[in-house]
This record gives structure tokens, C-alpha cells and sequence, in this order.
């Protein structure tokens, strides 16, 4: 478990404050992370990759000479905000280009997305790939929806060689997406990790049985079987990885792969090089000749335990790229020189400027009704910190147990930065937007994300002018759960939060559109999200998505279809104290 | 816990294999360890290190250019065998001698004696240097007596670097004293390690307690604690070291200090950087400037959970030994080049020569005896073998857990090797040796070095030619009892092997002083012996040599007393059977 810790909710923060204080020689902090402390070198395609804390060396330990040149660094098990990652980014970019990389987690392609557009629109060249190595998360004709898990490190290494070598940034995404399709990874567990602050693991195992394709956060895998011994271990994940080779690789005999065994936390070195000794006999038996392989600890979960196997077949173009030098505080390959002085670009001195504080001032009206929003979004931040520890319990049985950190980060977030900018005179939509960027930024993950889309719909649709009607409340909730169906790709039915904001929404619709007061209107259509966030549990057995040994799982309702249903009730009691006159 | 192995007697071999498949760019394997897979440069002082296994990076992982030129590794917690660190050492020489360098624990200063005193004796110029870091494990007074932890790293290097830079061997044993006396290192702990095979762990902390002092094997600290905060545990850490300050240091501002934060094996990395962000502060606070500092896993134990901090104190001769370049499969540091080829001494394309295979025969009479002395040492390997478990368990109690497991290898390698000699026509001395040395060889640690010097004291006495008396055998006992006080430094009281040993060769002595034979006698003896170990249990708790929460430690005898017991009592049947004519 998880023991040396402050406060639960800084151990992020001050694990990376620590990490930069270790290795000043690689690393410099920047808004949202790290980046090289030599720059990037000018004209060179920036290589910036991320994803939640909790995985060390991955994100931070990857940066330097041939790999990373930043890392955006979220949250425990949170991904960094499209802030935080727009912050690496522009002090990263050498002036070519910057590749985002990261695992292909829900949370993190909505954020790297964000992210990217956003760049874009500034004038920085920006691509992104996700990482999709993890053979157990989908069937192989569904390669897209795999999740990255240790194949991160070998994609990363090809995509950040061909940017020092001076590859375009076309051509960096392209070799990615070589690398990525030619890589495959298997993992096993024994046990899962307790979370700072946390009073148990995030998932167990029993005793005596292992849990095969297991996720690096304990997402579920694909069985369950008896501990095996470290010959049948590597047996199991030899077979598994080449039973699917990749396009282009016909047969195991003859080739050359990068072969990566990942201990995961707490499954020790020695215990690796046991399971290695294995891996390579096999190999080797296999025709499979191994090129500079790596055992260690490499994309960890804190001190889960359990194993992961990868292989990136490799090719002329890519056995160069991953024997290519690399200094980075984790990994070092080869020989690299010393970052002249010079060759890079101008380090940015101060971190990417921040947001232009002058505020839009609202009228009397929207002033009146920010008032109003920023009192809900106090009453959010109070449920949310009353709920926080029931929502990670939730949130554990059929996710990786962050909702309630996330979700308290983001709300108290937003509770300030409404509160600040109702004080200093903006209208509802103005208090709306400052609330859903902060609750984005500071929260990160999959529901920072979606809360913040939440807000900012709301927030336009009421302005800064008009005092808004109960209808034009209800459009700009209609209008949040277009926008988050839209950003999330969930559908009604998912077992998500949609399944509770699309019936919110419409009872509210309906409700105000028959000439209810908006507080009676709120009254029913949080009755209706109740009722859409307890069905929400009905089928969540039977679809496959409860982990495996989790009890409690017949009945436990969707984390975020469940917090949105608190939320809105809690917003009731606002709107019941102060507003019903609208 | 360790989960993954496959036999537990094979499990430091296999981890061996394991670790040289996946490091052969820079070792290769060799009779007892590792060496330089570039060899040692012509001419440069080889600095051989080792220990025993369940500690990686320590050893092997140190193995490379600016580092160490080998490493002889033992079995999980045992020291290697005189032999094995021979061997190592022979492959590592590049004509300018070797400097030994091992933790100071018994066995290994047994083991790593006998081998400098077998080389100085072949021409091989050896010197012995013995690492004394830990603060906890014995007052500044005597300095001596400490353990070696987490220091063995700055250690290792100063000498290795001045190896590197051409320094005959007197210059750099004295620079590993000089770096030694500037070392000092402090840790605690939450949980011990389960090792291989093992149903529980070799000790337990109380839930939220900590260890104060704890040794790598888990031997017994200074204290009890509430657990810390990691800025806590930073703050006590801190404030222990510089409150010893070594000789020449007057106050810690103002100096330069390589500071290594080590992790004993599931504290994982971003618990290890929130600590060093607060040791970092501190540390400036007491104005300390922290040279290139190491924060991760250089020394371990297993999945103990566990942190140390180790400072060493630089001045102008040992900063440029901790900053020089290395490159080996745990540590890497600045630019190394590549070992040229050729400026490596010749690689011997063999391992070591083994002992020279003529076997010496015996007399009529005294291969008599030989076969039932071979008898005695299969009766003394089904009885370790059937009380192996239960040695083990005793020896968690107030020692390292590893006492049964290495008691079976050594009694099973001392079996096959008597019969082997004694059916090939050696007499009961060359048996008898041949035995000695398996033992020692195949069990490593303490107890493999005893129960050689006893084996072969005994063969001394038997000799190759005339049938034993009883008188015969009862010297050959008084000798070993002689010798292993010698050797091992222990004195009656001590709680240790010589408790029994003592007594067994009295009584022994006596009654065939008083007309017994050997049969009669020996049972007398193997009776004092079983009170004797038993009497081992009475002090225990009081010595304060128990573990601090060692629930059965209060009359559990000491392990090497009892299986002494044990075997004795086992002999006496082989005698009962096929002596009664002596």
C-alpha cells in the first residue's frame, strides 16, 4: 500500500515537485509538467507525452536526449488537463511541431484532443496519437479500442528517434503509428494497489489465483486462473503475444523484436529476471531473436502486483529507432552527449503565459443571477466533499477509483473561481465559464473534462446580460447534454452520466416548456435523474464491465451517472432558496 | 510477497539467468557471480563485490564500467562461498590485484575472508573492505560493528572510480575507508518481505506503526513509531544524520553531500519524491549542498517496505570519485564510451579452474570408516531436509529467515559429495573434506562457512589411513568446537551454535576419556547437546536480539543451536547401527 504521503489530495504535486528536485539534469518544471531541462532543439518536432500520476517512470521519468521532450503530468491516475498539456506543449515546441502521445484512456484522448485543437488554433502544429498495446483490453479486429500500457514506452522511443533525427512531424505521427501497430503487450496480476490516502486496494485478487489482462489502473481483464509459477507465467504471456502477431509478421521464426518485461510495483527484480530467463528461452526456441530488452520497472500502479510482457516487432525502420541513445532519468540507452549549450531553442523563461485575467463585467441583471450560480456551485462543492468517499468506493467497482478525488479537486476548484469572479462583477455566463475552466483544469480525467463542457454550455446559454427564464436554463442543460454526448461519444444506455443528463434535461425541458417555475421544473427532473443514475446499476454485471472479485458489484450504480444525480439535487436546494421568483 | 519462482531451493540461480539474459551488454556470467562483460582493463585494481541475493541492484546490477568489475552472488540473504567469490574474483583480476567489497554481516565476513586469504595464497594480491553505513545498528563508538545498507553504493564507487583512474590497490582500499568513514545512513520500515516460498513475511509491523533502524534482512531497530507523514519520515531521516556528523565535518552548512533516498522495495517511486522533496528543502536548509543525488531502488529487500537516506560527506578527493562516469544495468551516470576492444585484459575463455579431481585414496581400515562417515552425512541430510520448514521459521525469530534453506543445500551438496568420494575409494579424512567443501560452496552464508570448519576439522582427525578410535572423534569434535570459535568470533553464551558445540565435544571428550565407546558416548553427548540448544531459548527476548514483534520469540531456541542439536542426534543412529565394534 500506498504509506508516505501529506495530504492525500498534494501527493501529485509534491511527487513531482520531488522528481524535478532528484533530477535537475534531465528536467525543468513548466505549467502542467516537465519539460528537457537542455529545450528542445530548434526545428526539432517535439515528442510531449502524459497521462495520470501513479505509473512512474511513466510520464516525467521519460524525458530527455531521445525520448520525451515533456511530460504533461495529471493527476493520481487522473489525465493532465488540456491545460496542463497546452502548457508542456508550448514549452516543449522547438518551433516544428509537437506529437501528443499518451495511452488511449477516455479521460486523456478528451483531454490531448482538447488540447491539440487549442494549439492549433494558436499557430503550433499539433498531432496526437494514442497508444493501443494492451491485447486483453479488445478483440484484435477492435485494435483502436485497446488501451496502452507498457507498449507506450517502445511507441514513445520510435516516435521521439525520428524526431531527433530531424523527421517532420508527418512523419514522427506516421513512424507512431508504425511502431504502435507492430506492438503488443500482455500482462498478468496478484494484486492491486492501494491509492494514497486509500484504506484498501483498488481491486484484489484471491489468494493463490492471478487475474489475466489486467489494465494498469485494475481496469477487468479477460479471466481468472491459479498463481502460476514463473515458468508458466512466461509461458502464458509468450503464447498470448504470439498468438497475434501483426500485420506484415507471418510467422515468429526469423524476426527481430524489442521485448519489454514490466514489473508493475511491488513484483520485485529478482523476480522478473526469474520470469526473463523464461521469456527469452521461449523466444529463442521461437526463432525470435531479442534486440536490447528491458526488465524492469517501466509503466507502473503504484505497488500492484503483477507483470506485462511487450513486443514491437521490429523492421529496418524501426530497429534503429529503438536502439537509437536515450538519457532520460529512467531509461538510458547508448551513448548520448551532453545537450551543447545553444543547439536548443531559447528555453522560455517565465511558464506559458496565463489566461488574460481582465473579466467581462456582467449587468445588474446577470449579476443578480450569477449570485445564484455561484451559490449552486457552493452547494455542488458541499455535496461533492460529502460524497467524495462514497463516489471513489463506486467508482472503484467498475473503474479505477478516482471519481471522488476528481470530482472534489474540480468542484471546490470551481466553487473558488466562481465565487472570485461573482465578487468581482461578472454575469452568470462569465461566473459559468470560469468555473468550468477551472473545474477542468484542476480536476482533469474523464469527469473533469465532461463537467467542464457541462458548465461552459450553461454558462452560454445564460450570458452575461439578460436575467435567464427557466427555459433558457432548461436549453442550455439540453444544450450540455448534446455537447457531452458529443465530446464523450457515450449514448444513452452506456451506463454513463448521459443515461442521467439526457433525462434530466428533457424532464426539465418538458417541465418548464409546460409552464413550470423553474425550481418546481429542477424539483423533477433531479426526480427523474434519481431514479435514470439507480437504474444505471441494473446491468452492470452482466455487461462485462464490473471487475471480477468485486462483491459489491450487483447494484452499484455508474460513479458519474451517480454524482450527476447528486449534484442536481443539491442545485435544487439552491434554486428552492433564492430564486423563486424567476 | 515474492509470487513469482518456480522451486524456491533455484530460485537466486534462476534470478541470476534471468539478470544475464537481459544484461549481456554489460556482464557475463562466471563460476560464483558476474564480471565486466568487457572484462578489466589491463593493469587497473578489479573491485569485486557481493552479497547475497533478494537486494538488487545490489550486486550484480552495479557490475560495469566506473563501477564494479564483478560481483560473486550468493543465495537469497546468504552470503556467496569462499569459493564462489574466488572464482569471481580470479575471472575480474587484470594483474593489479582485487579489492573485496561486501556489507558487513557475519557471513559475508567470514566468506570474503577465506577467499582474500585462498587468493593471496595463489598470488592473487587481495584486499578485504567491509561497508559500515547504518546508524541504527550500533552506537558511533563502535562504528565497527554496523551494518552495511544503502552506503555500500558511494562506497563501491569512490573505490571503483579510483580503480578506474589507476590507483594501486593500497590507494583505493584506502580511498573505500576514507569513503566509508564519510558514509552514514538511517532507515525505517512499515512491513518485511515475504520471501520465496515463504507463507508470511520474515517480520511484521504493526498497521500503522513503523520500524525505526530496521536492518535489509529485517534484523531488529532502535525503535517503535507511529507511522510518519512523508514529510515526517523526511524530517527524521534528516535530523538523525546530522546529528552524527563523521570526523572533519564540524557542522553540516557549508558542505557538499551525495545523498541517496532508498527504497527497500514497495515504497515506489512517488512515495520515494514526495519524502526527497522535503529531504531536499531540509537539507538546503541546514546548508547542504546535495550533489547528484540517487532517489529510487539501490539496495532492497525483497518487497520489504522500507526507505533509508543515506549522506556522504564529500571533500575534494571523493566528489569527483561519486560524479565520475558509470554505466552498469542499475546505475548509470555522466558519459561512459564504450570499452574499446583490447584494452580489456584477455577474457578467460573459461570459468575458473576447478579442484584438481585426484582423488586420494584411502587405507582398507579408514575406507571403512569413510562409508560410515558417508552414512552419517545422509542421516544428517534427511534430517535437515525433513526439519528444514521448522529451522527456517526459528530462525525468522531473531535472525534472516534464510538459516533452513541454506542447512538443506549444504547437507544435500555434503551428502553427494561424500558418497561420491567414498565410493570412488577416498578415505573418512578426504571424504569428509570433500563434504566440508560442498557445504561451504553450496550453502553460502554463516552457517555454510561452520559447518565447513567443523566437517573438515573432523577430517583432519579421521585422516586417510588408520581406523578412529572413539578418542580420535572426540578430538576431531574438540578441535571443530576450536575452530568454529575461531572463525565465527562467538563465545559460549553468546546464544549461538557454540552453546551446543561446546558441550557436545566436553561430554563427548569425557566419557570417551572414561572408557565409553563411540556409540554410548556420543549419545551422552547428543544429550547435553538437546539441553543446551534448548537452553539458547532462555535470554532471547532480553539480549535484544528478538524481533520487536516476534510473537513466538519468547522461548524459541537459536536456529544454528538447534539443527547442531539436531544432526547430532541423527549421527548417533548411523553410529548406533554400524559402530558398535569400534
Amino acid at each position: 500500500m500506498t504509506r508516505l504521503f501529506n495530504d492525500p489530495a498534494d501527493f501529485a504535486d509534491e511527487a513531482l515537485a520531488g522528481f524535478v528536485a532528484a533530477h535537475r539534469r534531465w528536467v525543468r518544471p513548466v505549467t502542467g509538467g516537465v519539460v528537457r531541462a537542455a529545450g528542445t532543439p530548434a526545428g526539432q518536432v517535439a515528442v510531449v507525452i502524459g497521462g495520470g500520476s501513479g505509473h512512474y517512470p511513466a510520464f516525467s521519468g521519460l524525458v530527455g536526449a531521445g525520448l520525451a521532450h515533456g511530460a504533461a503530468v495529471g493527476n493520481v491516475f487522473a489525465s493532465p488537463s488540456a491545460q496542463q498539456i497546452r502548457g508542456v506543449a508550448k514549452a516543449a515546441h522547438g518551433g516544428a511541431g509537437v506529437l501528443l502521445m499518451y495511452g488511449n484512456y477516455a479521460g486523456d484522448v478528451l483531454h490531448f484532443g482538447q488540447a491539440a485543437d487549442r494549439l492549433n488554433a494558436e499557430g503550433v502544429p499539433t498531432a496526437t496519437f494514442a497508444v493501443t498495446d494492451d491485447i486483453s483490453s479488445a478483440p484484435a479486429d477492435q485494435a483502436a479500442k485497446r488501451r496502452g500500457i507498457a507498449g507506450d514506452l517502445p511507441v514513445f522511443k520510435a516516435a521521439a528517434a525520428a524526431a531527433e533525427a530531424g523527421q517532420p512531424l508527418a512523419e514522427v505521427a506516421r513512424i507512431a503509428a508504425h511502431a504502435n501497430a507492430r506492438t503488443r503487450s500482455f500482462g498478468i496480476a496478484f494484486s492491486g494497489c492501494t491509492l494514497p490516502g486509500a484504506d484498501e486496494p483498488l481491486f484484489t485478487v484471491p489468494a493463490g489465483r492471478m487475474a489475466v489482462g489486467l489494465g494498469i489502473h485494475g481496469e477487468p481483464g479477460i479471466g481468472e486462473a491459479v498463481l502460476p509459477t514463473a515458468d508458466e507465467a512466461a509461458e502464458l504471456l509468450v503464447a498470448g503475444l504470439l498468438k497475434e502477431l501483426p500485420d506484415g509478421v507471418t510467422a515468429p521464426a526469423g524476426n527481430r523484436a524489442a521485448v519489454i518485461l514490466n514489473g508493475l510495483g511491488s513484483v520485485k527484480y529478482e523476480e522478473l529476471f526469474v520470469v526473463y530467463r523464461r521469456v527469452a528461452e521461449l523466444l529463442q526456441e521461437a526463432g525470435v531473436t531479442v534486440v536490447e530488452p528491458e526488465v524492469g520497472e517501466l509503466v507502473t500502479s503504484f505497488d500492484m502486483a503483477g507483470v506485462s510482457l511487450t513486443l514491437t516487432w521490429l523492421d529496418a525502420q524501426l530497429e534503429p529507432l529503438w536502439t537509437a541513445p536515450a538519457d532520460t532519468p529512467a531509461l538510458r540507452k547508448g551513448a548520448v552527449a551532453p545537450a551543447a549549450a545553444g543547439t536548443a531553442a531559447a528555453a522560455p523563461e517565465s511558464t506559458p503565459e496565463t489566461e488574460d485575467d481582465a473579466l467581462p463585467q456582467g449587468t445588474a441583471a446577470s449579476r443578480e443571477t450569477a449570485v445564484t450560480a455561484a451559490a449552486a456551485l457552493r452547494a455542488v462543492a458541499a455535496t461533492v466533499a460529502e460524497h467524495a468517499e462514497e463516489l471513489g468506493r463506486i467508482d472503484a467497482v467498475a473503474g479505477d477509483g478516482d471519481h471522488g478525488i476528481g470530482m472534489l479537486r474540480g468542484a471546490t476548484a470551481a466553487d473558488a473561481a466562481a465565487r472570485d469572479a461573482a465578487e468581482r462583477g461578472a454575469g452568470a455566463g462569465t461566473v459559468l465559464h470560469r468555473a468550468a475552466d477551472a473545474w477542468a483544469d484542476r480536476a482533469g480525467g474523464t469527469s473533469g473534462a465532461l463537467w467542464g463542457t457541462i458548465l461552459h454550455a450553461v454558462g452560454d446559454a445564460l450570458g452575461d446580460e439578460e436575467r435567464p427564464t427557466a427555459a433558457t436554463v432548461a436549453a442550455g442543460v439540453t444544450r450540455a447534454g448534446e455537447e457531452v454526448r458529443r465530446v464523450g461519444g457515450a449514448r444513452v444506455g452506456d451506463k454513463t452520466m448521459v443515461d442521467v443528463l439526457v433525462p434530466f434535461a428533457d424532464t426539465l425541458a418538458a417541465a418548464t416548456g409546460a409552464g413550470d417555475r423553474l425550481a418546481a421544473a429542477w424539483d423533477r427532473a433531479a426526480g427523474a435523474a434519481g431514479e435514470a443514475a439507480a437504474a444505471t446499476a441494473d446491468l452492470l454485471p452482466q455487461m462485462g464491465r464490473a471487475r471480477p472479485h468485486a462483491e459489491k458489484s450487483l447494484g452499484t450504480p455508474d460513479a458519474g451517472a451517480h454524482s450527476l444525480a447528486l449534484i442536481v439535487r443539491a442545485v435544487h436546494g439552491v434554486l428552492s432558496d433564492t430564486t423563486e421568483e424567476h
